[in-house]
């Protein structure tokens, strides 16, 4: 079959805020080919990803996406690597590529699952999909009460696991940190699994996060995440080593595999963290999963919106029965809620199960997503390169 | 004074072909502040960098370039240092950012030179500026013989350097490389600087690139530059592992400071080449001008589009005495050439001189530019996000 299609749809709650919510808006990838649909979702800034799939060509090493993908053939996960290829050699010198590509690449996937009745995870080459625990990922409180009442909300809800990030960590001493790691764990019980995330907060400032390892040892956390940019391997390698069995974890940034290794073999996470919506897709995310393995490393999805994206983020790791855990978006926007018809849901085990369906197995149903359409219009020279069309 | 506007020109040839020439388009930044005109440009794909300077906010860590800086107070370089760790933190997940932000940061750089009199150079801490070595860059021929005449024609131009890439290399045999090679040596001379561009052409494929080595030591080639994707350290150091006196270059698409650091350092290449237009600018560049000094390895210039962005290039190293090569764009489209009123011209020696003028010390003549302007406009919600401008 042929890729005959491939629409964008920008939705978006009313009102954006500056909260580290990545559910609020989202950009939908809908691909048509052979007589099936599959959808995917691109990471962030849906403007910028679409005017990466259509801005006019630069050079011969920077044209759009578009380009390499329409009209394309799509028979076999092959198909896909040679079109993935092709982006990264086309479209080279276009920084935006890889996150507009992703979507797309997941829609793919979806298409070859829905045409071969099998999940994609199968397509993938595992016979199983091992159930995941899902940590609920929410932000620091503004203050350690907060923090504690949140996490007994979350314990209340039946998880066993949480990650609390962001908000006031590392921007007050290192004892209002510690408070607000033992409220977490107050708040959690002795059994739940904590997991920190302080987004990149220390830049390259070893110390000042070393400062905090106590506190987060004392607390019990399970990993600390993203203490510095995404790229500072070298401040994570030398945290790494003063953090005993307190393992970092990061990677979500990583928009090619290259950085997704690096991040294991310089950085020295014990935790990879891919997000399908950035790195390129399902494909490259799978290859990381294999690499961690080889590295006794554990790899871990990056997912902050919707249960299409989840569904997507989880294939790479699906049969991996001893990667267990996975981020799941605890309180989404009604938008994130509503891209999926038919999201993951928790079992009474307090875990889930990653889709037995043909493709990502998440049912978009276009008619209750209308009303979050954003609408753009981009027009280049006078022609309409964009106009966002509607879902039915 | 304060950023008080900031207006994108997106400008092109008639025709763009597929052919990895840089200098077919341009995106022209314009700011103004206190009275004064900076003037920047952003590297390749223009549409997507603009759409990321307007794009709607997704959430706090994906607000477009836009917000961190109209407004901003800029009276030193720690002003627009300020600042280009507001958009690190606040633009985090919105991958193009860093394009954007170049060229605004050049043109940052120009106005606060022309508030003090002074070449950015100077404001950089160096207190004289250094000759430059030109090499002109150009593509291998289809055939060794074109590329022979090629060459030819370079010596004949006075250029005591030059640098072929792409092409036909790397896709055919070991022996069909070797003739490109001797060719370009035999048409430059014994004397001539020969460098060689292979355009990421073996991806991880050491043993490819390896195999070319012979040759490329035959010929005398002063560099091997991209054998590999940006991003294969491991490649990279591989290869240099294996090549002695022939050293490796590249770093051209590093977005960020730790990207080409991480080139040197894990890469091991012995030249580290920036583009000012990807790396966030000329602040960013100087600091890795700086980190290659200290480790041995020499800094070059990535430019293959105007003599405005050729400038900005320049300055990061423009006082490093002993790192004389630079990219000089040889045979630009004359749309590259129309935007530099006062372009850095080759002296008789062949070499060429930083401006040691305020600033960039590149005049940029709009009114010539405007039958190159390419209008574009991006509507969202029906509200007019970006709307091309006419230059007077």
């Amino acid at each position: 079959m042929k890729i005959e299609a491939v629409d964008f749809f920008y939705v978006a709650m009313p009102q954006i805020t500056t909260e580290g919510d990545g559910s609020q808006d989202a950009l939908l990838v809908r691909v048509s080919a052979g007589g099936f649909t599959g959808w995917g979702e691109c990471e962030a800034s849906p403007l910028a990803s679409i005017a990466a799939y259509v801005a006019p060509m630069s050079h011969g090493a920077c044209r759009p996406v578009k380009v390499s993908v329409e009209g394309q053939e799509l028979s076999s996960p092959k198909d896909i690597e040679r079109i993935a290829h092709t982006i990264a050699w086309d479209s080279m010198d276009l920084l935006q590529a890889p996150h507009t590509w992703s979507g797309i690449e997941m829609a793919l996937w979806d298409i070859l699952g829905k045409a071969r009745g099998e999940p994609v995870w199968k397509l993938l080459g595992y016979r199983k999909a091992a159930k995941k625990l899902p940590y609920a990922s929410v932000l620091f409180g503004d203050t350690p009460q907060d923090t504690l009442n949140h996490a007994k909300k979350i314990r209340a809800a039946n998880y066993r696991a949480a990650k609390f990030g962001w908000g006031p960590i590392g921007r007050g001493s290192v004892k209002d940190d510690a408070d607000q790691f033992a409220a977490a764990r107050e708040g959690l019980g002795a059994e739940g699994v904590l997991l920190v995330d302080t987004g990149q907060i220390w830049g390259e400032d070893v110390d000042a996060a070393a400062a905090r390892l106590p506190a987060l040892r004392e607390a019990k956390a399970h990993w600390l995440e993203e203490p510095f940019h995404g790229s500072a391997y070298e401040a994570y390698a030398a945290l790494a080593a003063q953090s005993g069995s307190l393992r970092l974890a990061g990677g979500e940034a990583a928009h090619n595999v290259f950085m997704a290794r690096h991040t294991i073999d310089y950085g020295k996470v014990g935790f990879i963290q891919i997000d399908c919506g950035r790195i390129g897709g399902i494909g490259p995310a799978k290859s990381i999963a294999d690499y961690a393995v080889a590295r006794g490393v554990t790899y871990v999805n990056h997912t902050f919106t919707s249960h299409l994206a989840l569904s997507a983020s989880l294939q790479p790791y699906a049969g991996l029965a001893e990667h267990v855990i996975c981020e799941y978006p605890a309180a989404p926007k009604q938008l994130a809620i509503d891209i999926a018809a038919n999201p993951i849901l928790r079992e009474s085990s307090g875990e889930i199960s990653v889709p037995d369906r043909p493709g990502l197995g998440i049912d978009v149903n276009g008619a209750v997503l209308e009303k979050y359409l954003v609408d753009v219009n981009i027009t280049v020279k006078g022609v309409p390169l964009f106009a966002s069309k509607h879902f039915v």
